[in-house]
């Protein structure tokens, strides 16, 4: 766990002995033209490591440093990273049904933010989001989560797709949220080992996603909005399964 | 019901119809060395409606007219304001017990869109805030409540301990949310007419109006951060009576 300072080390050497000791990498900056094969075997353990890598002009490796970078930076994780199975089965070990949150194309800092904060106070486990197409998790989205995103692990996956089969696998429901559902949160039973599933405000969840699901579940709607924040329909439905799972007796 | 765009109307006579025609007046400006006899008339029956007046220089005035405006100008409001006991005969002219909400010190324009929003979509008959100290609702709020601020009914009040003590009077349930409390929102009846309040991030819900209340109640937390969003307070809460008013037979 790191604080919410963005750090970064830079070269070869120091790179390398980040990612070897388990730091929290956000990203790796690389020189776009690099040919160090150094560099090259570096990138390929990144890359094995779900470690998101840019290649960049070397001027913006030097602006940043302003010092000998070798072509290549890492830029320190704010946040806390984990991997699925870690986090699911940490769950297990705590007696706990795994209960996950999947965010498919949250791309706001705020909303994501805001989401890890209520996930996080309401005891879930994890975040699981894909390694590209998402919110930017820098240090405003640290300072929206109230730094829940410095407790919360977080599970970047290569697919969301992937991701949900290897959860449905291991047992765990897969419970979307979706407007277009005829099923209500609350004539549905959420206990268990969960994954619940929120898409972006713009485009909801994915249809691939959408398949893949256990349940499709509306939250209720009585008023003229057409739709609610999706971090306020993540804090409804997280709280409903935590009450499902928590206050109601079997 | 108004649109989005603030507008204005200026001069004694236009501002006098705007009053007697019942339109939503955010905010009276008026010059602050006034001694016009009609005006003064006029800002009696403007208190007389709570509608906030503020005094200001004659340049001010000048600045946002361009032309004669005769010592004052009427904001006309975005948002659609409503008064407390019409909103609550109206819920029960509609078939339904009142469902209200009650924002004690929310000052933040972003947050109190975000909770209009919500409420409108849960079905809040009504929000009713103090006419001093609360966030300013102006467009950015409308914006942010997606648009819920023009439909949902916002009461502004002198004081909320006597509109809570009108509100009781009235058969309506005070239900108030704090972190303090032992008793979690999962663990009461919310059921009946009903006020929810909440109060602002950094103080909470002020101690008078905390004694004046039938239930104090917490939202479970079992993480690491100290509290949530008061917006995802809102969400939870408001969601949980409307689960038990709408979706539990009695």
């Amino acid at each position: 766990m790191t604080t919410g300072k963005k750090d970064f080390v830079f070269g070869i050497h120091a790179v390398d002995e980040a990612i070897k000791a388990g730091h929290e990498i956000d990203k790796i900056l690389v020189r776009k033209d690099i040919t160090n094969t150094a560099i090259k075997e570096l990138l390929s353990s990144a890359y094995q490591l779900n470690i998101p890598i840019l290649k960049v002009p070397r001027e913006k490796l030097s602006s940043i440093t302003g010092k000998n970078h070798q072509g290549i930076i890492a830029l320190l994780a704010s946040i806390r990273y984990g991997s699925l199975d870690n986090v699911i089965s940490n769950a297990y070990q705590g007696g706990q049904d795994p209960t996950l949150l999947v965010l498919d194309r949250i791309t706001d800092v705020r909303n994501f933010g805001a989401i890890a904060r209520t996930a996080e106070g309401l005891g879930f486990h994890g975040i699981v989001i894909p390694d590209k197409g998402g919110a930017r998790l820098n240090n405003e989205a640290v300072k929206t989560s109230s730094g829940a995103l410095l407790h919360l692990p977080v599970c970047r996956v290569k697919s969301l797709l992937s991701a949900l089969e290897f959860l449905k696998n291991s047992g765990i429901q897969v419970v979307s949220i979706s407007e277009k559902s005829d099923i209500n949160i609350y004539d549905a039973e959420l206990k268990g080992p969960l994954c619940l599933v929120l898409g972006s405000e713009s485009e909801g969840i994915h249809n691939d996603i959408l398949k893949k699901s256990d349940k499709i579940l509306r939250i209720p709607m009585y008023g003229n909005i057409s739709s609610y924040n999706v971090s306020v329909s993540m804090a409804m439905a997280g709280a409903e399964i935590i009450r499902q799972t928590k206050f109601i007796q079997t």
